[in-house]
């Protein structure tokens, strides 16, 4: 049974992975005038660690885990979702008893089902996804990366501590994010394959098919609001896509059934037809908020 | 042989259906200072004429083009496609000789095709299409409609007075767009086919495929640009799928081929072929301008 986490003011904060939405964190947590206990990162990238302590993002940097866990109350994975098992494999030891830990992976269903498995039993891990990206990339960038409103999605598991959970809540919302839904990993995997995954496979497939450079001249707003998340970080992307590669494949095939039916009323000029399923549409559209 | 029009300055402009798009040229003509000569509009709905007489955006409204038509040198038809050719063919003899009038319908060809075989002489026609849109209708709406940096294609006969092309091209620019392209009505087609109705049914097919409302709770932003325009006017967009169905059919058998391909990567987990065929997606998308 693992203690019962310090308050977050009391907290000292790791970030692992000192990319975009690791830098995004530690920016959104100074702003929120959380971590006053210490804002730690590690990283590989010397570069990136640097940076960040003379912008006064994080208090101090470190190459390995090793030095920075032990002295951490909550830590926040902010690696690539293949990433998060490994590291967890690798440094489950070095975490100080009682930590509460998060990641922010875009596939839940394999984190969360080896963290009820094997997670140490004096820690708490609450898998989580901010629905706030950006088509950039790496700590440089970490200020495009805007969490003010948008979506945060929390998987707990069987075993997470509701205190860990009111807390983690309070410091989500703290950093600005709009409304938090708990599910499930496998709820959440289904629906973030047609929100999040299945539109940059079609953004992806839009730009597959057309070569042509001038093609924005013709441009009127919606192919550029379509495709502009094709400026995707590949291999992470790439490592989404596989890893949820059931729910995706479900979802593509399901759009395709839809795309089918469109075709079909176009094709049979069913201009009635066509009208009725339009206006069914909008109606859909205009009532998701 | 049509003669020369006048200087923008000297006529009298005006437009033929205040919804949306006709309100946003009246808007737009008065903020640019143009339309001194007067700035007339007709449509059946006398509310909307009132409306913008009372706004100031036009200077008179008429029930009838038949008395408007005759005191304007620059005629604007706003109205959907299918009626465009309807309303040349039953108001031709009421312009006055050596107007200018242009169209903003989404699809060219069989306008520019009946307006190079039947066009009074004495007129000229030049087809446009203003890539500036809104998912709201109407001409209370005409204010959220943005020309600002947005695209035109002018599509123009062959019998097109070099001097009006000059004219028009001079005003649309003066309206605030952004870059104005010359193509051929076939050419213009065959790329809108790709770049507005093709996302348009997408939108709509991703909109259909999910009857969830609360599937935004689950959005990152991606969802959401990319459904934005499936709150679109159904029976104009019907007209456009059908009149341009045998573009837009082959568009979406070209984007179904992409996203085949894709999905066969994704199902034979070929991790490698799928970071490849992404990092092309984004090289390709970040060359598009």
């Amino acid at each position: 049974m693992p203690p019962a986490m310090k308050t977050l003011e009391q907290c000292a904060l790791g970030i692992v992975g000192l990319g975009l939405m690791g830098g995004a964190f530690a920016k959104a947590l100074g702003r929120a005038g959380l971590g006053r206990a210490g804002v730690f990162a590690c990283d590989t990238d010397r570069g990136a660690l640097k940076a960040a302590e003379e912008t006064g993002d994080i208090d101090q940097g470190f190459l390995s885990p090793e030095a920075m866990l032990p002295r951490c109350g909550l830590v926040i994975l902010c690696v690539n979702p293949s990433t998060v098992l490994d590291f967890m494999g690798k440094w489950m030891g070095a975490f100080a008893s009682g930590t509460l830990i998060t990641d922010i992976a875009g596939v839940k269903g394999a984190v969360a089902a080896a963290m009820e498995r094997c997670l140490r039993p004096d820690l708490d891990f609450i898998p989580g996804h901010p629905m706030a990206g950006s088509e950039k990339g790496g700590y440089a960038q970490a200020g495009s990366c805007d969490f003010r409103g948008k979506n945060y999605i929390l998987t707990p598991l069987r075993r997470t501590k509701p205190e860990n959970l009111r807390a983690l809540k309070g410091l989500i919302t703290r950093l600005g994010f709009g409304r938090i839904t708990e599910t499930t990993a496998e709820d959440h995997d289904r629906k973030v394959a047609f929100t999040s995954q299945l539109p940059h496979v079609i953004a992806a497939a839009l730009i597959d098919c057309e070569a042509d450079p001038s093609i924005l001249h013709f441009g009127g707003g919606s192919f550029e609001d379509l495709t502009r998340i094709a400026l995707l970080n590949a291999p992470m992307w790439a490592e989404l896509f596989l890893e949820n590669r059931h729910e995706l494949l479900g979802r593509i095939r399901q759009f395709r059934q839809s795309l089918d039916k469109i075709e079909n009323l176009i094709q049979g000029e069913e201009r009635d037809g066509l009208a009725r399923t339009l206006e069914m549409v909008r109606d859909r559209r205009s009532c998701l908020t």
